[in-house]
């Protein structure tokens, strides 16, 4: 008997295919042991199993050997950001959390396990993944509200030695980075002379933020509902005066997002919101935009395209979706199968440039990223990442 | 690429077919549902999946439709008491809680989870699976030093709605009670006036005594390594206390092991330690005599039959294994298919009830129990205790 409950015959929602879809949820335990006489029962359990208890409690690194702890990835949420949805609590928040799982594994071959926690509070959020995790081989955060998911990240970081991940970040960056590197190309420009503006200050407008600056970008700034993020504000966040002082702080630049955009080369939204046409009408020739936000991208591409050359979004149904399902199942991936003990800026620098690399000779205006569905990405995600991870020193093998 | 990774080709013990088996863990998780193409894509995560998580945000109860939760149960541990080993931490308790789970796959369909804590903090161990919990739709704790396991079980019982089930003590007790149910029925015996002595005082013993008396055991003694648990005995812990009150202050029996046993009808040995001969011999005639201590009975069956008509062990290679196998997946599969907020008394004594009359026609001395891998336990289990569920009014439907 290894069947899943049965189900309430009619269910609330019965009839509607995505609800359908979601009965008894998506995922589920697989054995990968025989399990069909007490002799495999006295190998897999007790009395056998003892002598590899014994083995791992005197050398814990045997747990790299003879568990899947190092195969495995929780899925960790307090359900304060999901999706666009915004604060709807751990329950709520599930269906995304198992969305990402099997999402790992399908790409990845990654156990993720999902973790919603009952808190909202960052010590007992930091204290709680600690406590837990023996148990998994990394950490991938999820939906958790800005600016808490940066200290909850980078203290996690400090305290643990398996890969903490937050992917609402640095997915969206890896993806992003990838794309704009194919842009560039593309439009004939150098990141060392193309000028960036981003739009929206949040978990991922901090990490496009810092990778376009880690890969060569000198001329960027970042807008918020208030304007350009500069230290002469008198109301940034530190993360958002840190920020400042990467970008217009040094450019110099100030003013409102329409200032910012004459001229601009690029615009990357990831804000949410909706930016007029009139704004980014006076953007440079041969512009690029990218309109991130889920479902409705800041600027919509047929809008986008009477003014720019390069388009892309959040969205499937459109060419050159940036689609976190492209980095995260391979960075982790990569970093599992070098027994990584963290997951570096190298590492993720990597597998963007995996990732725009596998575009090659099909890159043109509406192919400036390969499909999610394309069967050669986290192979070649995850080999760039685990030699990444190798030259950093994190590889343990 | 959904391969688990692969693992370092000579790992320290190959050739070893325990350790051999256990190279990269025991179980994986695998996806319920398509992920073929971009319409998958979309149901199964955004954009669809955000209406499936605002309907729970609403309705925190659709959990149970549109989520793996209720099915999943959490294998927690801090690693102090696992199998006869001890504390030996959280990493060296892995490959038992990976067992467990898998064993839960196995035999009631439920998914286990392995959360091996990194503490041993009372307080610490109760908040983080309360923070853990709504990704849970059951809690079995598993290998917990006593007396903390006590506290954390009453505590976690108290704070949380979904079963709460401290496995060594209770899947022994069930399995315990149906064993001796049919040990009586053999030798012609009534609860009501059978005279049993427990051997061990530890969250075994705790448990079996306690089911026993519910079961209808009157004169019941538990004794420790200091002789028969009485409150006139200045060196009682607060549980041993409690139990003194149930057994021997009612029946006024004292003394040692020894004394206890001249005449007893039963002796159940959950201590490990090994019980002289000359001390069973004076049991009254037709004894009943179950070692459980595993891998060696307090009492070797060699030696018990010489003194007892019914002889049971833990062992898989001895008649009548008195398996907790035979009740967890059982338990939980019953309780989880009527959603039950918790594990009730009488849910576990219809789990014994249920075990114990499948034995039927077959009842001998060496066939008091059915074995683990009788195809008929699962549902005999899981129905009985459903059943019991909605009867204590902790059915959800």
């Amino acid at each position: 008997m290894s069947e899943a409950p049965s189900v309430a015959p009619s269910h609330p929602l019965a009839g509607d295919p995505v609800f359908d879809l979601h009965v008894g949820g998506k995922m589920q335990i697989a054995s990968t042991v025989p399990l069909l006489g007490r002799d495999d029962l006295s190998m897999a359990y007790t009395p056998g199993v003892a002598r590899v208890c014994e083995a791992i409690a005197e050398d814990p690194s045997l747990t790299q050997h003879y568990t899947w702890v190092p195969n495995t990835v929780a899925v960790v949420t307090d359900g304060t950001a999901v999706l666009g949805l915004g604060d709807i609590g751990p329950a709520g928040a599930m269906p995304v959390m198992e969305g990402k799982a099997v999402l790992f594994k399908q790409f990845g071959g990654v156990d993720g396990i999902p973790i919603c926690l009952d808190t909202t509070d960052v010590e007992e959020i930091i204290e709680t993944v600690v406590r837990m995790a023996p148990s998994f081989g990394g950490i991938n955060l999820e939906d958790i509200s800005a600016p808490r998911c940066f200290e909850i990240e980078d203290r996690l970081k400090a305290l643990l030695d398996i890969p903490v991940f937050h992917d609402d970040q640095h997915g969206t960056a890896v993806v992003a980075l990838a794309a704009l590197t194919n842009a560039l190309k593309l439009t004939g420009r150098l990141f060392e002379t193309t000028r960036v503006v981003i739009g929206g200050a949040g978990a991922a407008g901090v990490a496009v933020t810092k990778i376009l600056l880690e890969a060569g970008i000198k001329d960027c700034v970042v807008v918020d509902r208030k304007g350009v993020l500069h230290s002469s504000r008198e109301d940034l966040t530190p993360t958002k005066k840190a920020l400042a002082e990467m970008t217009a702080d040094v450019t110099g630049r100030t003013g409102s997002l329409a200032d910012v955009l004459v001229g601009a080369d690029v615009y990357i939204g990831v804000s949410g919101g909706n930016v007029p046409e009139e704004h980014v009408a006076p953007m440079a020739p041969d512009a690029i935009i990218f309109g991130l936000a889920n479902p409705t991208p800041e600027v919509l591409p047929e809008v986008a395209h009477r003014h720019a050359r390069v388009v892309a979004t959040g969205r499937s149904d459109y060419p050159n979706q940036i689609n976190n399902v492209l980095a995260f199942p391979g960075i982790f991936r990569g970093a599992f199968d070098v027994h990584a003990t963290a997951i570096t800026e190298g590492m993720k620098l990597a597998a963007a440039q995996a990732l725009a690399a596998l575009v090659g000779d099909d890159l043109a205006e509406d192919m400036i990223i390969p499909s999610p569905f394309d069967p050669r990405v986290p192979g070649a995600v995850s080999s760039a990442v685990a030699e990444a991870a190798r030259r950093d020193g994190v590889a343990r093998r």
